[in-house]
Parts: C-alpha cells; sequence; structure tokens
C-alpha cells in the first residue's frame, strides 16, 4: 500500500519563549511524510525554489518517501512561515507568511502517484485540493485539512471539495469558525454533514475528537512535559493516522480508533523539539513503547 | 465508610448565552454532597441565613447526606455569587459575590463527624481548612481544592494546609498561578512536592490529569453535546471521585483511576442543566452505563 499527500513545504522560523530557530525544515507535507514514513511508504509533492537544500531531499528519502512529485522552480524561492508561540506554546502568532514558489502551486502527480489508494489533502486552497483530486484515479480513502483562511474566504470551494472527500481533519477553532457553533460534539456532526463520512477535530494539547456515524469520541494528548516546538503537530498527527490506515490497508472504526491513537502519539514525539529533530531520533518501536504507556494510561477495570 | 465534607453553600445567579436563572441551590459543598451521595453516604458541614429554603435542606436529606453540620445563622444572609459564562461555556466571570454568613464561617464539626475517616476540604481560606482539620480525629484520606484568590492572597497559610492534606484537586489555571509553570504536566508533579501525596488538575471540558509519585495521567471529559450550565462541575468531579474512595474505602492507584473517572462522569452530568437538576433526574445505574460507554471509548486493542 501506499499513501499519497500533497501538501506545502517550508522553510520555518519559529520564535519560543526559550529560544529562536531559523530556516527549519517545515511545512505540512514534510511533517505528514516524515510521521507517516513510521507506518508505510508516502509519495510526497510539493513545490520548492532553488534556495531548497538538497540535504531536506536526502532526508526524506532516507525514510520510504518519494520525492519524484517534488517540483523544483528555477530561480523561485521556497514558501516561508514565521511564527511566534506564546508562553502557554498552544497559541501561536503568524509574523511573516512569504507564499513564494507555493503562491503558483500547480500540483501535478506523476503517473505512478495517481493510483495511490490512501490519500491525504494537506492544508492548501481548496481548488488546489481539488485539482489533486481530479488527478488521482479510484482512490479508497482521501482525507483533507483545511485551515481558518480557506473557511473565512473560499467557503463555495470548500463546500464543494467537502462533498467529495471521506474524511475531514481540522483544528477546534476551525471548526467553530465552519459551523457557527460553540460546542466541539455539535460542530464535529455539523461538520460531518456536510459531506465527510467522519471528521476529527484536533485540540492541540488536548487531544482530538473524533465523529462518524456510528460514534462519537475524544482521545487525550500524550502528557508531555518537554513541549519545545508544536510547530507541525497536526500535520505529524495526520501523518501517524493516516501512515497507520495505509499500513493496515483498512479504515474500520476500530483501525481508525488505533490509527487516531497513533497519531497523536506521533505528534506528541514531534512536539518534544524544533522542526523534526525529535522525530528523527526515534524508530517505531518508541512509537510502540509510548503506545503502550498511553494505553495503559487509558485503561481501567470495571468494578 | 462515610464522608466528610466542609465548604460553600449558596443561591447562585447564573447567565448563560440562551438563559438566567436566579437563585439557584449551589456552593461547593452543595455540589460535592450531591454528587457523592451516589456513592456513600455524606456530613456535610457549612453555613446559611435565615434566608435559606428549607426544601433545599429537605432535598439534601432525602439523600443520604446528614445535614446536623449545617449552621443556620439567624438574621443572616445566604451566601450568594452571580456568573457570566463566555458563549465558549468554559470560561466564566464572576459578576458580583455577597459573602454573607460565609464571611463569618467557623467550621464546628458535630462530634459524630470528627473520625470520619474520608475527608474533603471544599473550596475555602486555607486558615478555614486548616480549622476543619483540627477537629479531625484519624482521618485516613484529606482531599482539598483551593483557587486563584488563596493562591495569590494567603500562600503561606495555603502551603502549611498542602503539607498536611494527601490530595489536592484544583483547575489548570490555578496549578499554573501556584507553581509559575505553564505546561502542566510539570505543574503537577511541582505541586505534588509542596506535599500532597496525590494532585488532581481539572481541565473542563478537556477532563483531568493525574500526578502520583507512581503515576502521571489524564482522562479526557465525557463529550456532551448539552453543557447548560457548567456551574458545579468542579465540585460534582470531587464529589464523584471522592465519594467512590469512600464507597471502596480505598485509594490505591487502581481505585484512584476508577475514582478520576466517576468524578468525570458525575460532572458530565452536572454540566447538563442548571444546579442541581440534572444529577436530580439520575440514578446511579446511569453513571454505571455512562461508565461502561467512557470506558469503550478510551480502549482499543493492540494490534
Amino acid at each position: 500500500m501506499s499513501l499519497l499527500v500533497v501538501g506545502s513545504i517550508a522553510l520555518d522560523s519559529v520564535d519560543t519563549l526559550h529560544e529562536s530557530r531559523d530556516d527549519l525544515l517545515g511545512g505540512s507535507a514534510v511533517y505528514f511524510s516524515y510521521a507517516a514514513s513510521y507506518f508505510t511508504a508516502v509519495r510526497l509533492v510539493g513545490v520548492v525554489g532553488e534556495d531548497w537544500p538538497s540535504e531536506h531531499t536526502a532526508l526524506l528519502r532516507s525514510r520510504q518517501i518519494d520525492t519524484d512529485g517534488l517540483q523544483v522552480i528555477p530561480g523561485g524561492e521556497t514558501f516561508r512561515w514565521r511564527g511566534k508561540y506564546l508562553p502557554n506554546m498552544n497559541d501561536r502568532e503568524t509574523l511573516e507568511v512569504q507564499l513564494n514558489v507555493l503562491g503558483d502551486f500547480e500540483p501535478k502527480l506523476p503517473d505512478a502517484f495517481r493510483r495511490c489508494p490512501f490519500v491525504f489533502l494537506a492544508n492548501g486552497s481548496p481548488a488546489m485540493q481539488r485539482k489533486v483530486l481530479d488527478q488521482c484515479i479510484g482512490p479508497r480513502l482521501v482525507v483533507a485539512d483545511t485551515m481558518d483562511l480557506w473557511i473565512r474566504e473560499e467557503q463555495a470551494d470548500l463546500m464543494e471539495l467537502l462533498a467529495r472527500i471521506d474524511g475531514l481533519v481540522l483544528n477546534d477553532s476551525e471548526a467553530r469558525l465552519l459551523t457557527g457553533e460553540e460546542n466541539l460534539v455539535i460542530a464535529g456532526s455539523k461538520v460531518r454533514q456536510f459531506g465527510p463520512k467522519f471528521v476529527v477535530i484536533k485540540k492541540g494539547e488536548h487531544g482530538a475528537m473524533f465523529f462518524s456515524e456510528f460514534e462519537t469520541y475524544v482521545l487525550p494528548a500524550y502528557p508531555t512535559a518537554q513541549v519545545v516546538d508544536p510547530t507541525g503537530a497536526g500535520d505529524s498527527f495526520a501523518g501517524g493516522m493516516m501512515g497507520y490506515l495505509t499500513e493496515r490497508d483498512n479504515y474500520d472504526p476500530d483501525t481508525l480508533k488505533r490509527a487516531m491513537a497513533y497519531g497523536i502519539l506521533t505528534a506528541s514525539f514531534t512536539v518534544e523539539d524544533f522542526s523534526l529533530d525529535r522525530l528523527r531520533r526515534i524508530e517505531r518501536k518508541d512509537l510502540e513503547l509510548r503506545m503502550d504507556k498511553y494505553r495503559r494510561m487509558l485503561s481501567f477495570e470495571a468494578t
């Protein structure tokens, strides 16, 4: 099985209370791919400029990530994002965005990528996401992310997209914005009525909620004392989740719940250092160890 | 076994986006007692004025709540609180506080109450809480609540109290205030260093965290679409938790985790209507039904 992801590739600058870092490897498709690579082969589609360090491509290739869909634009510059985290490490401010080559990104799937059964449309304009879908041949499971910008400014396009996908992943404030509903249990159900068979609401340090026709549940985040840089946590969550679904070649309710848990645990590693630095130091067995702890944490006998 | 609680008894006025209500039965000791009464006999100590409706006492007595420790001050007026919830139903503003008879409250335990093995010191000044402890004879488990006011203004007294209790229950913002630490995993451990053998951090709609020498974990709130009035959720949590510990006559780690879950579920009912109205419509079996759903929600097989 393999998993296709189309999304942003970035050079990030991150300010936290304790430390600032520039020119970090980042972007939704990068975090997603690396997280998913613990579980499955990944096919990455995205765009970078001539300033893109070739060692970043080499790093992705060193995992099971196929970068044949990486467009390098001659004379172009890579998308850049600069953000600052508030002391609570959950809220952040975007200080600067340079779209650069991402502004004109025309996703083009290599022929070999078009029949990927599992597809993730990382954050991007709904119009761009639909162009990806148009190139996919018979995908089994299509899941998308979105953001406040598209909810506010491209709502009609977004609604068309929602009617075509199987799952939507979005964060709590986006779910509230999209539905006008403060209660997340209600908001999640309302999002599902726009089309997706399932909806995942990410709550940052508070975990994630799942909604389908059959069930509504919430799983907490894995408690970590070491939150260094939350950038990419949401994309790592999606990568862990979709990676596991692809590995199992299945998305029944039990598999989806385990996938949610793997997503949460993959993200719990991501936040423990800048960029991919923490993920680079772990192996699949570290995810499994944390999974054992997480399952024990959430289990108790009835009396 | 029986459970002693000392705390506030109030007539609350609550404004929410959808509805306002005046003169509601409330107060930390009231919510706590009623919640605990699903599990155990409760002995309540508190103070009210002459304006206190006798049907409220009758309601408490109709459960297994002993009101012999209820002081009625002739000519006095009952403590009153008025608050307004923000649309998210998680944050609130206190609009008005009339301490009235609570301002001069001198807790006095009836002799029959002094040997209660399980004791909960609901929110009150640390000096008052210590006066209660001074009257207890050989308690097995003492757990206290506190609030930002005491952390800010009575910190020395609070520290003395923390050295004498087994468990502390406080909310997330209070844990941050008490420790100066934003990360709740670190904050919880730091609070424990002040004395309590275990610490519970309540996170409102996001559940609760537990800290002891042996373990740190988080359990999510039970997702409910119907949040009508969150007043008393924290006290109901504590009541469900302490009620269950008292019923089991035990506080080993497994029992504590189940107690946390019962606390979360009791609170999940409280928020579904004003005052005690939702709790009044449920029985123990409703808690058990929700417990079954909650355990299923949090369990998944390893692969």
